[in-house]
């Protein structure tokens, strides 16, 4: 299962605003293409990112979509507060394992972030609202800011996240550092602490390896990835690198190994198309969209 | 290992063309950098592709370098004897699975391609040469005019390389058909065929599996791969399409992952950054150039 991130992780990173229409219009292609997640914006401060302060019509939109889980991201309490008031099926607290990054990036220490955690938690369960929580432990794999990352303290946080009330966890190589012999070292340890509670993976492509640490993670049984369509998104690090995994190309490896996602390439493509038009200013990636779908391997459909 | 295939794969399939100089240069900077086999050219007919005309000179400086593996194309025993002439460690010569593909590419239907390597091992044998002699199956997941290519007929095409004389043998995904699982299957059936004699695999990036494509590979113990610096080269039926799997990013998983492969980062990202300036009209491709190396994986010098 591939959860659409462009609309978050994708839109924040690049200047272009997309009208809301336009997001509607993506998250219902991308439905009827066949995705059944899809993360539709953050409930940031709308000064911090303007391009997402329509996260709450574009959620309300996804929710009127039969069987679409409609994800967004919360950064602290008042975030998940927005969220549960929107009714969002699932809310990401993005963690940070580099406490350098942390701090940088949230103002806050990772167990800062898991006493927010618990807070959230605490704030869902008096809501009413069956909003799942997932806690994304990001900087997996390294970090641009501190360097290395120990894997006892990925997963030191990840078992802190889930002791604080978290649904679920995800692990992000934000700043692609991953490789695919760390990818099954670190999963396979990550799946023996969360069981049916790991959540899946968040490979960024910034070195070219996003398919290769999919593939790693796919063989452990890991099912669930993070990907953006036209692989839009980044590192600020490394302008016009490529960010996200590439979600049509990701589609097409697992289409092409016999891994039913549910999801057809041809309107799939199409919209790729349409949103490389809508982002005619900004890097667009991936490989899939030049070279179409083998004819015969059936499944241009 | 990585055999740098730019030289003739990629060459052959851009107008640029490099003066002898130049790739004088490329052969002796990725040398210097660690690769330790360059297929250097190609002894086809110098009207059919003038950028390689000048692979005889090239060939005759790679031998040069101490250990250093020189590896050319032969499309047929008129070019084998000249690549004996010249003395290569190596010569490669191709067939397509694919019937119509070859017929297409190199006018001649499989077997007939079989009865050409029994011929070229006998000049081989005559000459008192020690140059190896390659059978690469390519179209070996697929075929863009063809469609299907059956893995049994790869395999038996395989075998027959190997019994008309051919001392080892590759397999291609020429053009992009390939994923993870198919490869898994065929690569561990051509190992078993094979044994120490199957030579590894040459993937392209079409649709963007070529790493994934080969982890899939490695997993099963195979680690020769071609690969082309930049990613030069490409499919003429999809233009600006990439090509060949990225030399510098597949270095940088293999060096990840703690495969030692004898390749030092920082000396190939620089001779990749002038070979985009030689070819400056010409598309290049790859990520890790753009995001470089993380500092701490130790890896850049």
């Amino acid at each position: 299962m591939i959860r659409e991130v462009g609309l978050r992780d994708g839109l924040q990173s690049i200047a272009t605003v997309l009208s809301t229409e336009r997001k509607r219009e993506w998250v219902r292609r991308a439905f009827e293409a066949g995705q059944r997640e899809i993360e539709v914006g953050s409930f940031v401060p709308p000064h911090l990112l303007p391009q997402l302060a329509d996260t709450a019509e574009v959620l309300a939109y996804a929710k009127t979509l039969p069987g679409l889980v409609a994800s967004v991201l919360v950064p602290n309490l008042k975030g998940a507060e927005r969220a549960l008031a929107a009714g969002a099926d699932v809310m990401l607290l993005p963690l940070s394992a580099s406490h350098a990054h942390s701090l940088a990036n949230l103002r806050k220490a990772p167990d800062e972030v898991v006493a927010e955690m618990a807070r959230i938690r605490a704030a869902r369960d008096a809501s009413g609202q069956r909003t799942l929580i997932e806690g994304g432990v990001g900087t997996a794999f390294g970090c641009t800011l501190q360097g290395e990352v120990k894997p006892a303290e990925v997963l030191r946080l990840m078992a802190a996240l889930l002791d604080a009330g978290a649904d679920r966890v995800s692990l992000a190589d934000t700043v692609g550092h991953a490789d695919p012999a760390a990818v099954s070292r670190l999963f396979e340890q990550a799946l023996r602490l969360a069981g049916e509670r790991f959540a899946g993976g968040h490979f960024h492509d910034t070195r070219g390896l996003a398919l290769a640490n999919t593939l790693a993670a796919l063989q452990l049984g890991v099912i669930r990835f993070d990907a953006s369509l036209a692989g839009i998104g980044g590192c600020p690090h490394a302008p016009g690198a490529s960010g996200n995994a590439t979600t049509e190309d990701l589609a097409f490896m697992l289409a092409a190994m016999g891994v039913r996602t549910g999801m057809r390439l041809a309107p799939l493509l199409a919209l790729r198309a349409d949103l490389a038009q809508w982002l005619a200013n900004e890097a667009t990636h991936g490989s899939l969209w030049r070279a179409g779908v083998p004819d015969h391997i059936g499944l241009a459909a």
